[in-house]
């Protein structure tokens, strides 16, 4: 089985009473609490070996990924995050060399979108991994199943930048490497300012982290349409390919879509939160595929992981 | 540092507003909601290696003890568990034949208690661990640290069975072990209808989790106050040593005070819900400190890990 047939798989297990809006196939799971509260759970654990590499890897930077990598979660359902828990696992003794940085990354990442590190468990491990639960909070939560045919398709940053990082570190030192791949690989931003301007003006949003070809996938999935999207609309920024663009991961992007009605509204928004974004298609009928118009208008039908020409996936 | 200095140190980097009625040196996270509503938040690990070993330990016992040791921390807030996420970090695919036990005995003992998983993340991992971040609610929090003096101190529990299955494991076959024991040890159950029944009734309660003296000292410095126990009260079942009994681990009992003028409405609570419990002695005045009265009534103070000739403790 893979990732998604897996959580397919495990869903027999997940309750689902009435309350429960979402418990898989969304960033966070919801629950409603009264009519206008929602209550956001979602948890995620960086594993050395498995999600980062000591060697290219400082611990403020893990500290504040690990806050981003679950920040983003709450960001697409257009929340506000509250209490976080963390667990550490360390194969020795804690250091106050590492444990120090670590904790300032966290904590530095979760203040500045008001979220608060409120307790959590330290644990003797083989190996380091760091997991954090997150609560949080809306009024009404955006979700990736709710996407309508008609609406434009944007993203919230250029793509590709993590994945480019992990290609430059294969065979260049992290000082060589361009700054703006480093603060994508290392230092990402969550989107929770845009999920909480876009929550009355978006139709579906989901947090791209597993590359936009997929998560866009995801999103037409859960919604029952079909995507197209244009080549050229693409934000690739510099040092990065196309197929980083579409298949790489880490982005902590937003992927989001918008009925033609709300585009001045949130045009009108983004510029008073000064957030750029990139409009890149736009939602069809049709069963969940995705269409790429290239310059000259033809469409080709992409699969989730990309061309099929691309077959090499970054990877560590 | 050892695990207590390394939460107080790691004590600075948690939130400290006025909401947070408790944020470490408790069993839960406690924040206050409204008047008469507090949320409950906690989260516990199993690391492979380190808290559990497969030679001995079934898949559903695991996830069995994963929901125990997290509802065991609600219990001892008099709360009621409410929503749980799983992370699963496994060094292989997932394969039915682990995780669907697994998930059975984890969802049937939050089931049980009235709690449910909602979602969680799938990590690969070079060893398996399991991380459940679980959250409650509570009308009012019962805490370590409001022991008074003159109150009676309970255990809610013959302790020690766990620490003695470990030593009985170590030469012995699984089967040849006083199913008492594996019991204890595999399949232990949470106080969670107990810590709600006490709610109105108990001054301080503690879940004895790394033995009856640590966690006892542990409450008593809480609280500022010292307590005398009764070596002949403590409940010590059969095929344990004194030792397990004072200083084993993985009880899962609670340890509570109880003001003397409650003492009848308690044992009438005991009774409705058909729960023993066991007084083994009386909260003093006094600094942080643990005396043992023998038979003949003659006071030995103790340190946290037990008796000075007991140096030993069980382990893996």
């Amino acid at each position: 089985m893979n990732e998604q047939e897996w959580i397919n798989y495990l869903k027999k297990y997940l309750y689902q009473g009435e309350k429960v809006v979402a418990a898989h196939n969304e960033d966070c799971t919801v629950i409603k609490i009264s009519k206008n509260k929602y209550f956001l759970y979602t948890t995620d654990a960086l594993v050395e070996g498995i999600h980062f590499d000591l060697r290219f890897t400082d611990f403020y930077s893990l500290g504040h990924k690990l806050a981003v990598a679950n920040l983003s979660d709450i960001a697409a359902m257009g929340g506000e995050p509250k209490w976080a828990l963390l667990t550490l696992g360390s194969p020795k003794a804690p250091d106050k060399e590492w444990i120090d940085p670590f904790m300032k990354g966290l904590v530095t990442q979760l203040k500045k979108y008001k979220a608060h590190l409120v307790g959590g468990d330290t644990v003797k491990s083989p190996n380091f991994f760091f997991n954090l639960a997150l609560t949080g909070e809306t009024q009404a939560p955006l979700l990736r199943s709710t996407a309508k045919v008609g609406d434009i398709i944007f993203v919230s940053k250029p793509l590709g930048a993590s994945a480019a990082f992990l290609r430059y570190i294969k065979d260049k030192p992290l000082e060589e490497i361009p700054a703006f791949l480093k603060k994508a690989y290392l230092r990402p931003t969550p989107e929770i300012t845009l999920g909480k301007a876009i929550r009355k003006l978006a139709n579906a949003v989901i947090d791209i982290s597993d590359g936009l070809l997929l998560d866009l996938y995801r999103l037409c999935e859960a919604s029952s349409v079909s995507a197209v999207i244009e080549l050229e609309a693409i934000p690739i920024p510099k040092y990065v390919t196309l197929q980083e663009a579409l298949s790489g991961g880490e982005d902590y992007a937003l992927l989001f879509s918008v009925p033609q009605e709300n585009l001045q509204e949130l045009f009108k928004v983004c510029k008073r939160i000064k957030k750029s974004i990139y409009e890149i298609g736009r939602i069809q009928k049709g069963k969940p595929k995705i269409y790429l118009k290239n310059e000259e208008g033809a469409l080709e039908e992409i699969g989730p992981s990309g061309f099929d020409h691309f077959t090499s996936q970054p990877e560590f």
